[in-house]
């Protein structure tokens, strides 16, 4: 783990993500990378729901993830993210490391978008303040 | 089967649903069971989107569930369901059988209540018609 | 609670668990016990994984739950189990209580059975250890 | 539609599959294009559960997704998909389309890798053969 990331969330495979592959089934690598973007939101004092009753929906554009060790029943491992903006759009990049070997598990990049009523923006000053925070 | 149901739907055991020990998890009779009870809304007139969007609410106050016969990897099944109202309950009777044998797999009783703009009612009309539909 | 538990876990809601009514999908009830299931075993030095791996699978024959608060998204939990024996069923009592109110949001019995190689038996030495630790 | 598919799959949304935001919550996608993978490897003649059996394994080594329309309740949609060989990779163009307009929801690329007893092989007889079938 030779990088620096914005948010760290440790977290543990449960029994019923795994398939009859005995490893964890691919989508809940998605449910990981998004439960990790919301608590980082809520550290940062933001709440994926609140912001949805406000009107605002961060929505996943685009999402590209290379599995690299697959997790298995009783794994621990630590789910990072990074994030920045590129045009309208919030680009998380998230890594999943396998503990306590920090062999990497997933190599993920997530592009956000975000919805006002219904109509796409170019970003909403909730999220943009996330970057000015970043330096 | 030697039972009449009010509502019958045709289903199929995706891989996804099966857990490591190669049969379906738990948790996915609750999926089929809601699914079952939501198409037959639909075929009676109802959705349960909608219904929510006016500010009704259908929730489960109470499930039982008894697991006969573990589904598995490729199984089709048929998943019926007959419903009756004790109370300010709607009763639902699921059944799941395994095809083609008709093995009994789930046998369920689901209690749903009402809740209209948050509060607790002791039925709607929308739903009460689905029981004089019945005889 | 005023009630001792066996085991308690604490647990939090995460997003993609709540579904349109902006509540917990009753479905991740059964993940959440199931998975508090899981860690006790662990706990106590066993592993549901190792135990299908070694042709000993412990299967969920019943299951009663009733569902008093809903659990909506950030909210907090204890997932809380005791355990007795019935006849060849381990019988789990398993409550969950929202945090910090300690509200109650379900009320579980869980009835597990055991096969060895595919056949029901009427215990397995590494589960009856549970319950003369009881005491 | 403008494109050939080698196999196409009707499907509709459940609604325990759409999130708070009332659309399809995004790892459902991956769900509905593994179940696609699958039942076209049926349709074939093999079973993804059975060649887990005999020690052949495979598993997904990237995926790429551009969320398009959200589905939401109700919705029907088809799911397409194309395979060829890239070097090790059975590269899969999955597309995934709404009902009745035919706009387009989901743009996929997945790439299968093989294990056999766990170790990776530049492909195995019968998954290549549904290449050869391809023309």
């Amino acid at each position: 783990m030779n990088k620096d990331y914005r948010f760290t969330l440790p977290m543990k495979v449960r029994d019923y993500e795994c398939d009859l592959q005995g490893i964890v089934n691919n989508a809940n690598y998605q449910h990981y990378t998004e439960h990790t973007r919301h608590e980082f939101l809520l550290n940062e004092g933001m709440s994926f729901a609140e912001l949805h009753q406000q009107g605002i929906d961060a929505v996943v554009a685009r999402i590209s993830m290379s599995f690299k060790t697959p997790l298995r029943s009783r794994d621990e491992f630590l789910s990072c993210l990074n994030v920045c903006k590129e045009g309208a759009r919030y680009v998380f990049h998230q890594d999943i490391f396998r503990l306590p070997d920090h062999q990497l598990a997933l190599r993920a990049i997530v592009d956000i978008v975000c919805l006002v009523n219904g109509k796409l923006v170019v970003g909403v000053p909730e999220l943009d303040q996330l970057l000015t925070d970043d330096e």
